[in-house]
């Protein structure tokens, strides 16, 4: 039996879907049918998704669970009338906080966090322009504007990490790859050498590598298992000689490796 | 006065950033001195950043506020003993579903979204590597695996759009330019025209682009307000023509932008 769940919100649905998501995560076996309702910001709109709401009570035969960042009093109150176990992430701590600050909470959309920022907008997108045009070592001489350089074997996930934490913080991040030709000698290629404080490394499980290589050039000398020992080995004796902090991405997603970058360098974000 | 706020995850904190962000926005007037606390997945970690927090106590001379999303109750117990008011995001929400699904939650990290899913990860990878091979109308054969071909004039969001989707969603989506070259005659581009059920437009304000085009290219025939205004009137010409279906993005973060389009054209996340 399959239980509807609606991820409900007055904006993108994004921390919604990932928080509800978690939290229902920890109930194995049941058996869940989600949905996501987007910008859901007016009484017309809240009216419309709780007819969706009933409809799955209807079809299911059972009551949905709904999870709602909904902001705005009234619009809540509509969505309420579609009749599912209705959990609030957000309401519930406005008045424990209202108490502590002895002031009234807004209550209005709008005010929240990144919404309708041309600046933040303007340094996110420089932030993606320049990790595309630094990306995989063009353009070496950028690496002055660089706040971040982020180096590791090919296919070891500099560029998606570059990319989100362009996106994400509107962090100037370029990625170097080191190759073959980086492994001659033991210490950092010239390009790099001066800004050891602004680089970080990437290494991989080498059979993930070999994975993932197989992948793009299957039965290739690069996608070969003893190629990627070879050269994981090498950009971690590399890392150690030369003092570059690094983690091994193997288990972990974007998000955890660009965190990670985050938290270990004490990068501030300058748009989050 | 600043009052420390500490948002504490057991991952990435992002969504506990975010959402804490939010509901924090409510209050207009209250200067908070903001940090992240990440990774907080064992009693030993919360005793340090229930440390951390106990210092701010003393230092802003208030007590703290700490949203957490911290799964594991000895973890959360350590972190109490910080003595902040601790709004936790996670633990409110799950009695209320332990006593609708008539089972325990399981309590535990790691079975949250998104941990260790290596096919996650590939499929997130490969769809990034497809819209950086198809960015700017490079390889147009491509278009074929596109699940989404976002169109606009130059400087008008749409890589950064395409990246978001795919790092985000995996979904594979590829950008086309519009040139003046497409605006001769009313129809679509020769490469777009099998593929319209593909295809979604952004436009933006003439004025915002213009000053977008003047930070690249300040003082050219392309950055001026006038080559603007036609780009955009065309372009939104051929998007009622074509019934393709736009939005105008000038207010839009890049979240809002590719979330409305998720909305818009009902395509399915295969990575979210």
């Amino acid at each position: 039996m399959e239980r509807g769940v609606f991820f409900v919100s007055d904006r993108t649905g994004i921390t919604v879907e990932t928080l509800g998501g978690s939290i229902l995560a920890q109930f194995a076996g049941v058996a869940f049918r989600k949905s996501t309702l987007r910008f859901i910001d007016t009484p017309e709109r809240a009216r419309a998704a709780a007819g969706v709401i009933e409809q799955s009570a209807r079809e299911l035969g059972i009551r949905p669970i709904v999870f709602t960042t909904i902001i705005d009093p009234a619009v809540r109150a509509e969505l309420a009338r579609g009749g599912g176990l209705v959990l609030d992430l957000v309401d519930a701590f406005i008045a424990p906080l209202e108490a502590e600050f002895g002031r009234p909470a807004a209550r209005a959309v709008g005010v929240t966090h990144g919404a309708l920022d041309t600046g933040r907008y303007t340094l996110r997108m420089d932030a993606v322009n320049f990790a595309l045009a630094t990306d995989d070592g063009l353009n070496e001489v950028d690496y002055d504007r660089a706040e971040l350089i982020v180096l590791g074997v090919s296919r070891s996930g500099k560029t998606p990490t570059c990319l989100y934490l362009a996106l994400t913080y509107g962090i100037y991040a370029a990625n170097y790859p080191l190759t073959e030709d980086d492994f001659e000698n033991p210490r950092l290629p010239a390009a790099l050498a001066g800004r050891r404080t602004k680089l970080f490394g990437l290494s991989i499980d080498p059979r993930r590598l070999q994975e993932i290589r197989q992948e793009r050039q299957p039965g290739s000398h690069y996608a070969s298992l003893k190629q990627c020992q070879r050269e994981v080995h090498q950009a971690e004796s590399l890392y150690r000689a030369a003092g570059v902090p690094w983690i091994d991405t193997t288990r972990m997603s974007v998000e955890e490796i660009a965190t990670t970058i985050l938290q270990t360098t004490a990068l501030q974000p300058r748009a989050g």
